[in-house]
């Protein structure tokens, strides 16, 4: 394979570059261009040097980054895939454990599978690559367009919630009606993912209330507002009355102050997902009557990560449903368009971001 | 109704008594007398008036105490139970919401089930009460003896696991033999809860740990040692090694700072049952580093309270297992018995104590 | 209530009026007039007087006919509702077994819940009646049309995979991939209940195929097209190859040859779905090595009666998502529209009919 | 190896020897001699000739018989065992598919498994062999003697309840109480895993019936009475009367005619086993009525076979329960016993036989 531009760290040290690299293998019955690539918390996190966990792949001394991407196939030796078709890879790769031998990598139960673009595999920012079909997820619905770049994001929403409807099948979580009517879920954070969790929210029934410590702009109002979802900006307003009671609970900040403090405001049966990671947030004190409180209400914690193939096509699902029912306004979840070579979106999260993306010629 | 003796307290502010009260209502189609009654933390959380949550029943200015019980019939109307049969009292009883509308008040989704001797209805510590049948259950084995006292904690041990096996669902948790054969279990604290969730995840199959921070005496080791269970002194010894990992933790203390330290020792897609509480334990820093391990790890952690009639009727079954395989050994869990009128036990902690009891006449 | 026009019928023993009636009780709180409401399977066989089953109202020597409906709120005291809203009535309403306490009368365990327009309760084609809002389920998606009055047959198919869903738990139902990729599904069937199992099954990830003993006409053949669902006309093709393995089975048509034909094309781990009834349907043999085929592959057999308010939802959202992905097919399975006081349509299925529905006025 | 005494049989055209065979590969790290093997229908039906699905293994023209093994370790290369231990080996070895290679190859989707003594694999009735430990289970209560025999069918049993409880979890089994009080299973059948289901399904707590066309003898009476399982000889009486409502069926007869007979017995949401086979049981018609019948009552019928390590391990807790306590009686089960080289037993079923073995020396 000739040398090829690709946006380079070195892992777990950190930095980024677009350079040319030279990957002798890039093994797989289908080739590939990336036609855009999001970028998100963790691509910042390994840049900056702060995930410790991740690390090249054997036999180089860089990692190319990016794991959410949305590809173009400029050739197949597959009867699955395309010339032309666009397609998004999956990022997780099993190990040969219980979950990964069932196609779970994403329920790893010993930490050995891989994860293109952070831990021992080259991720999607580069300008050609090569996969096997079988790690690839088809993009049918052909009006999604750019929006099928959020599938990779979206598949965590989706996961996320099969673990939620796992965890509450230990009680009637159901109103008397069989329905979520009159539940209550709170999303902490405004970032994209947060979004995506409200919306799947809101369509499995909840009153839907996404939270924040500062105000958003006008593109994130107008989703809201579509999709009825009810933002508080948690600096300018007391949050919720005092007999107020969160039924569901979804944090992306990954801050344990927030977590613990919507914790407390639960009903009885709670569930709390963790989702969002931010290793250098402070601590927050736990005591005796928090744990008693959990106790006592039949609290869950669960604590979600990845997702596998399944949740990849629900995920276009999702977007292609939310697409057509929302006009033009998924798209807009993509605030900031940058061009392959500029660096600085890497370590400066631009103003007003949802989503940002590169995107590829 | 005569007047009789009970052991009573005033709900939340606490205090005990043994006096004659005069309780005009005791409904019920079956008329019991106790044989022995069990006390725990709960009991002397509310005598200490230390749980905010307990109240007196309607129409009393007190409380009567107790909901470990085991009990003989001295009369009755319905056609399941007989004179001379013994029974264990169901502690919950419930509202109106979906779980309790099933029969799962253990599951109670807006906390207005009731709890006999804690939460608004009189307990089973006085010298005679009657019950509708449904809330009774029977003693089939005779050979059981006093070891039916055990019943009632052990109904939340049964229940915690039930708890376990629904959340664990997520994915799969046993080895690529199906089993548990090669995971490890930790129980915290050394109670005699602890001791029953310790056997029980024996029986599952697990390495079982039970770790305390002092010593426990020769009944204890003679248990964990019939048993198979690992007993850890850990203000004496190192609990685990830095390798070491855990896959199922089930805390008996409440204490944050245990479960914390614990949690960070625990295996891929970990649960974490929190049964204990402690109200006035110190509170612990939990970090950013600490949600992420969570989340990295998809943790579960799933608060326990309670249990319902199948599992009184499930935790009968395995007290007689182990009363049969164990030899004596379920007998000497009852390490303090005492008689009525006896009030000291309800402040103070017996040294060496798995279980105290009062016996009745 | 003034004497309004309505279907009669006299259950069980049959025929069909269209007369004015005096109904004394319709208690509720909105009030609604049909805008279309749809014939079935079910209502052809109460007025031939062929469902056993079905009985009149108490206190009344007629029984209003009618279960799928959409209809229009003309007045409402609910704050759920308003004026103008499109709604869609729940058909099954709960009697005091666990299931039907739990919002599951679809589960009922007793047989003692009521169903509009067959057991005991009037049904819904009448010009005007009242109903609780908790009996009423809200059309949102104001671009759904007359698509709605599909939401009762829908919502069957919804609780049928759900109840699929469940049984499959009971073995990794799924590929090595966590995908329904290379699974075979097959519909039995050709009524608008065999298109939206079709249609669902696909959006599984099923090869979804479609099986009857007549050729359909050009609408069925367009609505096949547009979903990717393999149609089959037994009476002319061979209708699988002989290594050909069946995963799921869903039959509509309650004939048993039918059904243990395709039985005996399942593969390991098969479950098949009973949805369709013909009473009068001849029975077929069973023989010993049909059962020994069911035990030694793990097949199971799910019997699956109408759903829950959850389910009406999500129909809803199902046929919302279909119409906008699928033009105006979802529209032309309104095959025959009929007026209010024309009877013949309940004594003969028209040709090509795929639902015949009655516009009200 | 040296020449061994085996009893072998030629799969799948039958007849049975013990003769001196010459097995070259007896691969392992645990060496093994029998102490009993049971012998049951699959076992009759191979030397029968009617298993159409056995066969020798590759490179064999014959096929050691035997699958239902207590067996001694002579010799050990394994931690987990050592000489003289207790062991019973697993059946089943698994192929590829997701519920192989997590250790279900009872759940096989692929039918690529193996079973010893049945496809493609030598059976346990030879002098003696060699076993991987992971094939092997350790009896570790020394008062559980010969019964240990029975944990081979008893597995079968501990999987089918595993089934019953995936597939009940479609809707609310359980009474109002959360409990099986007042519901009733019915065991067609009266062989020796007739007999372990009835009593696993007094330990789940239905009132327990088994049914037969004859009379049962003193040992059966005898386990019938201390289990407190209803015995039905249904050619003398009348089974049921007319309102009586079934909730759970394990078939173990492989007969249609009874299986349809008594599902037209069943309740709303009754669940049916199907375990045993009889490939030459006469066919049973089935109607549109039955079909009916069972979606109008949500019926799930699930066929169940074989069975994982886990379940063994639970059938050997099973069998030590009841073997204490029912004194004696377990051990009663085995009612004839055989000396290596008789073969009369393959071809006449034994009057009264429940379990016939074969003690080795």
């Amino acid at each position: 394979m000739a040398k090829i531009n690709a946006y380079t760290t070195t892992a777990p040290s950190g930095g980024i570059k677009y350079q040319q690299v030279d990957i002798k293998e890039s093994p797989g019955n289908v080739s590939l261009k990336p036609l855009m690539t999001g970028i998100c918390g963790t691509d910042r996190g390994i840049v900056r040097g702060s995930l410790s966990f991740a690390y090249d792949p054997e036999g180089y001394d860089f990692l190319v980054i990016g794991h959410e991407s949305l590809c173009v196939v400029t050739d197949s030796s597959s009867p699955r895939f395309k010339k032309g078709d666009h397609v998004v890879p999956i990022v997780r790769r099993p190990g040969d454990c219980p979950n990964c031998r069932i196609g779970r990598p994403d329920n790893c139960s010993d930490g050995k599978k891989h994860e293109a673009g952070i831990t021992g595999l080259h991720g999607f920012m580069r300008e050609s690559f090569n996969e096997f079909d079988y790690n690839l997820v088809k993009v049918n619905d052909t009006d999604l367009g750019d929006v099928a770049v959020l599938t990779e994001p979206m598949k965590n929403v989706v996961k996320a919630f099969e673990v939620f409807d796992r965890v509450r099948s230990r009680f009637i979580f159901e109103n008397v009606y069989s329905t979520f009517d009159g539940k209550n879920a709170l999303i902490i954070g405004s970032g994209n993912e947060a979004f995506l969790y409200s919306f799947l929210a809101k369509d499995y029934g909840f009153n839907t209330h996404m939270i924040n410590r500062h105000p958003i702009g006008m593109v994130p109002t107008d989703l809201c507002e579509s999709f009825g979802v009810d933002f508080i900006d948690s600096s300018k307003e007391p949050d919720f009355p005092e007999d107020f009671k969160l039924d569901l609970i979804v944090d992306t900040s990954g801050d344990p102050e927030a977590i613990f403090r919507y914790l407390r405001k639960m009903s009885h049966n709670g569930v709390l997902i963790l989702f969002g990671t931010n290793g250098k947030a402070p601590a927050t004190p736990v005591s005796g009557e928090d744990i008693d409180f959990m106790v006592e209400r039949n609290i869950t914690i669960a604590g979600s990560v990845d997702a596998a193939e399944i949740h990849y096509l629900k995920a276009l699902d999702y977007l292609s449903k939310w697409n057509r029912l929302h006009g033009g306004l998924m798209k807009k979840m993509i605030t900031n368009v940058f061009q392959p070579g500029e660096v600085g979106l890497f370590t400066t999260k631009p103003e007003g971001e949802i989503k940002s993306v590169i995107k590829w010629n």
